[in-house]
């Protein structure tokens, strides 16, 4: 693994920032060589993700604290993670930092990170710092396991599937709504907005909700919902080769996300269909298996609401509006957000 | 794997970049869904890297053509994975681009990168674009096998080891002081310059050698050295705990750093301890295996120079100058250069 920053305090940072990291019996050597070496379950895939969170475009130091932006970055790949009903393992984290970035906004971010990855008993296994000249970026690859051919792709879906969604819908566009207003309605609870606040800045992977469901062999398609329910769903019905209705009435719009859409004279139904950053999780189930689907959810303690069904191709992607017309359903994401509203 | 750019030609770019990418048998699921799944070999451990080239820091547009970067970028991950004795099988590459980047110059990059990736057997199995309003970073992991135990580290390293270097040193430092020169020397051969050109820009990572070593199971400590001789020998006794006297006299300087050096009136012995970015091969060796070091790298075609030997850790680092006396050998990199030339 490499050096960039090029100057003797980098050993020290990286020294810092890797001392005592949580392991796992599978690591055979962690950071601190040219690589890591670990020892995959016998037997299992690897299911091996990665994305990045960049300063001015996912986040900034206004919004967030540096726990919230260490905790967001390795929360998105769990959510990966999780869409495949895999069981995460291992990350490297790589970095790149301003020159004039304070170190202790890097423990503290780290210690974000390393507070989520010890939940779910992620290991750290190494990375990379180099300079930049441009944005704080932290780019995290993750790596889980699922037995042989367990994982549950984007592209299992077929016509007549009901779909479901584990989680609520428009709470994290609520909080960028909320965060871009120029004033904070005065009649907003302060729960109100820490709840979107925490969508927003820290959001919660459902790793356990999507293990249960690869546990189950209950659906037959899945994603999470990052681009927005109605791109997510596009991803979906591309793979699966398939079309889709969707009742708006039945969506999981989060009360938070209503409240402040309704505060600041926005449709929350847009908000849950096109918001974004949700980190839910879109699924498939044969109708016959929708039961199995709840129960796999109910033993993790959350709920599976059915929202609408795949269809054949050519019917394409439709919402059922909540007067019970029928519409095409565009698969955008959050740019579409802003001429509705 | 996520995506943050945030407009329709995201996924029409990721789109481009992906069609058609290099597979391998192990590879299940590739890009295109949350996570890419893959089976590892059976009773194998993994090895796995990362590191980032960043715009301004490890090149520049102006030096480095778009095919370079892309090269690189992977180059230098896999003389990561060479280092550990270990076999590259799959990268997930991390894009970070500047809004006004040129379609064309992604393509050209992605088109280097796969062209080295195709050499070696490597499947680009997924990764992430982001939005930045910084430089240009290709950011890849890369992840490989090796047999149970079988990983070369870097703290295997005894007091009277001998020390090797597979590979020349000093051209890439060569290439950046020609890079950095005001005006070029006008008696450099055109070739020299070509190949200080290459070693900065398109080095090739030694993993057939380094493979080699490892089935040979020849030597006890390994890395490659990218920060500088004197620095990475440096990591190699601090994790060894060891100390090392080397012998100026026996460093495999590069001829066209010798001429660069030469021309440019900076010391050529200062260009190979300290220059870095060679991406050799440093390894330790028992006396007794130094021939099979030596049959080993010479059976993939190439040379291993002994350089030195590994002492008790309470001498530290030396050096035997051409001259013969011993001076302490600082364990700095590039950084290290200026103030000597």
């Amino acid at each position: 693994m490499g050096m960039g920053v090029g100057n003797p305090g980098e050993f020290e940072l990286i020294r810092r920032l890797t001392s005592g990291l949580e392991t796992r019996p599978d690591v055979a050597l962690g950071a601190g060589d040219d690589a890591a070496v670990l020892t995959p379950p016998p037997g299992a895939q690897l299911v091996v993700t990665c994305d990045a969170q960049v300063e001015g475009q996912h986040f900034t130091r206004e919004s967030a604290s540096p726990e919230e932006i260490g905790h967001k970055a390795l929360a998105v790949n769990l959510s990966d993670m999780a869409a495949m009903g895999a069981q995460p393992l291992w990350a490297l984290v790589s970095l790149l930092l301003p020159r004039e970035l304070p170190t202790e906004l890097m423990e503290r971010m780290y210690a974000g990170m390393r507070a989520l990855a010890r939940r779910y008993s992620v290991a750290i296994v190494g990375g990379n710092v180099a300079a930049t000249a441009g944005p704080l970026t932290v780019d995290i690859t993750l790596i889980g396991a699922c037995g042989q051919g367990q994982a549950i792709t984007r592209a299992g879906g077929q016509p007549g599937d009901t779909l479901l969604v584990v989680g609520t819908l428009g709470a994290a566009a609520a909080g960028l709504l909320l965060s871009e207003s120029m004033k904070i309605p005065e009649a907003l609870p302060p729960e109100t907005r820490a709840r979107v606040h925490q969508a927003l800045c820290a959001p919660e992977p459902l790793v356990a909700e999507g293990r249960a469901l690869a546990a189950a062999h209950a659906v037959t398609a899945m994603l999470d919902v990052s681009d927005g329910l109605a791109a997510d769903l596009g991803h979906l019905c591309a793979r699966s080769g398939v079309g889709a209705l969707i009742e708006a009435a039945a969506l999981p719009v989060d009360p938070a996300a209503e409240a402040i859409g309704r505060a600041l004279r926005r449709d929350p139904l847009a908000l849950a269909l096109y918001g974004g950053e949700d980190y839910t999780l879109l699924c498939a189930a044969r109708p016959g298996a929708v039961e199995r689907v709840a129960d796999a959810v109910r033993s993790v303690g959350h709920v599976a609401c059915v929202i609408g069904e795949l269809m054949a191709p050519e019917l394409g992607m439709r919402l059922r509006t909540p007067e019970g017309s029928i519409a095409p359903l565009e698969p955008r994401g959050w740019d579409h957000l802003r001429p509705l509203s």
